[in-house]
């Protein structure tokens, strides 16, 4: 019989992550502090995250050793399987192969506990008491919640407003956890108070709900902060993805001809694609995908330009695709891909054309996720469903090109808790949206008066 | 590295299920025909199940070959992992070894597919197009839908009332899957219409839900009937648990001193413990336990006795421990524990002293499962609790004794999607409650006129 999925055994899990930072084709531009514009180094940042952290944020050694105490964790649930989706392949009549990681298996059903774990790891062998984070969906409150638990961290969440209503369960889930979780805007933050004077109603967004967490974390003695996207040592920890993937291909004696991923952040698609990045980076011929919501355009149209990775601008600045730090997305379902930025490593790796950037429509994304579920079994996140409606567009292609290419994807997370979402598709309630050219200048303004990147 | 989780690859999947009717201590006592009072015959069963499946729920041959095409799904996530919950072990400071089969990694998020699947695999080759079923907590429902997906069948569920209210989710993942879902009992039929006209405010049971579904199955072409535990067959395909947990044994050295699961039909405790019991029955030492609620103690207080499996007396009669078919549990949050009736074979087991039944009251079920979630990562479905009550308490009598022994339990699902419970128990809006000798009483007067079972 067919062999579905390719296993590792614990024994066979990677023991390193990679850091793509040393092998990026283009320099990184450096953060730079929001006061003063300068290049920040670890001292600044040293008021949010623990030193240990820091230091994966800014080495640029490939690799980086994965602590046993991380790797006992970790393997409440990985290594993941690497699966064939021969079902969707017969449902799309394609001569593609298609194959998906199943980063769904984590105790909060996403690819989040890869970099919640060692976060939780490295801030109690720092010798912190508290982290606070934000969420949008809630798929990182919940993983960081699940991390704080392993190792006895106290874990503060604060959940953009409308998840925060539409998502009760995902709240549910940190309580079980033992995280307090709060609705951001909050009245519990200077932040969140002007923020809510500004605007009452405000559905709130993750760059919002980041002020928040942040100048809690910095008002508290013995707590840090920690962020579940964007930044360099998250892509890293997200890497163990797509090592297991290369170890399994080589398993079965295959290599993806196309590797596709969904992108808010961008960890997910930079944990799958970057060890597979570095071969492209090295010559190998192949295409890397970030697909991305129409409604939340940032890297189809949004500049590479620095940015503040929060509204109130507290944060450093990033060199990244961004709509700017005040840019509030729509409410679309896919709550993990309501981000104003993106990860400033996968920015400039699509300035460097190792990456290319996609955004599609939501209605094409539930289409994709629904043939998905009944298929494969599987009932996909909102956000992962980007991903797969990439995967058909791709099948289809090879199917009309009646070539053999081999697709693989990141299954980032199942949707059992985001089933409103297909209820609201399956009733009508759901419709396309593009993020108009004059709402696009509009969010620009915003970012006029910063430094520009240095083009080098 | 400790290895945690005990991987099978697909190659070492079971190819043969185990039909423990080859090795009952007692001779099974037949199902009767509710109106004669007659054994049935395959004939009588006829109408509502494919004549393939009645073959199996007579049989009594010892191995079951599982059809290729089962496999071929099943292999979307199993082999299942048998894994240590050393931080469990920890947490409680116990000498026991604690191993769990991890039965949440299903499409549906429990142990329910594994008797789905091949269900809708042989009424495809016996030619239905439709299958109507009941669930209850929509565990059962929506694993059916996802078979019925797998092989092109149409899924028509009837879903206790309650649960249809409390459990939106449940019905979402059954209309992704693409089946349709009423609330029970519903105005679809005679049965249902007939049970409103009594009380139009009834919660519903899943006694009232069967009989609705076995109704539309008779009188529609084409369709037939699905149930999700209780009958000779389930148990049988849910063996695979118990018999892919025997070979990680072997490959550990290692066998059980004790086996948990928690029951409400019987199948998921069947499914991990009666490939185990097999070794019992022929001499082996050890001690096989099945946990219900206090609140529906069919097995600890409800007598051995025929009783019908539906409400409206439509069903053969079964010889097992009930508490009578007219008997509407209290709402409890474990839905898929409110069976006023127990699986005949786990029934006759109990009385054969091979299973010693237990009951446990909610609060402490909850307490159990949120220990679960924070040493072990997983949210344990409300129904799994119970059984994590009885693993604890053993752990800690292990502890009293001094006594290394080794426990293994079903984590026959997640609780994601029953979320709603756990806040419930967080803010203490729960209660324990026993069943009072006076209502055990008045339920069991409806089967006082039903014939006796024949002692032999």
């Amino acid at each position: 019989m067919e062999v579905k999925k390719i296993l590792l055994t614990e024994d066979e899990m990677p023991r390193q992550w990679y850091n793509i930072a040393a092998d990026m084709p283009t320099a990184m531009q450096p953060p730079l502090h929001p006061g003063t514009g300068q290049p920040v180094g670890p001292d600044d940042l040293a008021p949010i995250f623990p030193m240990n952290l820091i230091e994966q944020e800014v080495s640029t050694e490939r690799w980086i050793d994965i602590p046993d105490e991380v790797l006992g964790v970790l393997k409440i649930w990985r290594p993941a399987p690497l699966v064939r989706a021969y079902n969707l392949e017969k449902a799309l009549d394609t001569p593609a192969k298609i194959y998906y990681k199943n980063e769904s298996y984590s105790p909060a059903g996403s690819h989040k506990p890869n970099t919640a774990v060692p976060q939780a790891y490295y801030n109690k062998v720092f010798g912190t008491k508290h982290i606070t984070t934000e969420t949008g969906a809630g798929q990182w409150g919940s993983a960081l919640s699940f991390a704080g638990a392993q190792y006895g961290i106290d874990i503060v969440v604060y959940m953009v407003k409308i998840s925060y209503q539409q998502k009760p369960y995902r709240r549910l889930m940190m309580n079980t956890w033992g995280a307090q979780c709060y609705a951001s805007p909050s009245t519990r933050t200077e932040a969140g108070r002007k923020m809510l004077e500004k605007d009452p109603d405000t559905p709130g967004s993750l760059g919002m709900a980041i002020s928040e967490a942040v100048e809690a974390a910095v008002s508290r003695e013995d707590t840090k902060y920690a962020l579940g996207s964007v930044l360099n040592h998250v892509m890293t920890h997200q890497t163990i993805i797509g090592l297991e993937a290369l170890k399994q291909f080589e398993k079965v004696g295959d290599y993806p001809d196309i590797v596709i991923g969904c992108a808010g952040g961008g960890s997910n698609f930079a944990g799958l694609s970057f060890p597979f990045a570095r071969d492209k980076i090295h010559g190998k011929e192949m295409r890397i995908i970030a697909v991305e919501p129409t409604s939340c355009p940032t890297m189809t149209r949004g500049p590479f330009a620095y940015d503040f990775g929060d509204t109130v601008q507290m944060t450093p600045l990033l060199p990244m695709h961004t709509l700017g730090h005040d840019f509030v997305p729509a409410p679309i379902h896919a709550g993990g891909l309501r981000y104003h930025g993106m990860a400033p490593q996968v920015s400039q790796l699509i300035e460097d054309k190792i990456i290319e950037p996609l955004a599609v429509h939501q209605i094409e994304t539930f289409e994709a996720g629904v043939l998905f579920a009944r298929t494969e079994g599987i009932i996909p996140a909102p956000e992962t469903d980007h991903a797969i409606a990439a995967v058909i567009r791709e099948a289809k292609r090879a199917k009309e090109e009646g070539k053999e290419k081999t697709i693989l994807f990141n299954m980032s997370g199942h949707g059992l808790v985001d089933l409103a979402a297909y209820d609201a598709y399956f009733s009508g309630k759901l419709s396309d949206y593009a993020l108009p050219e004059e709402e696009i200048e509009r969010a620009l303004k915003t970012i006029e008066s910063l430094p520009k990147i240095n083009a080098g």
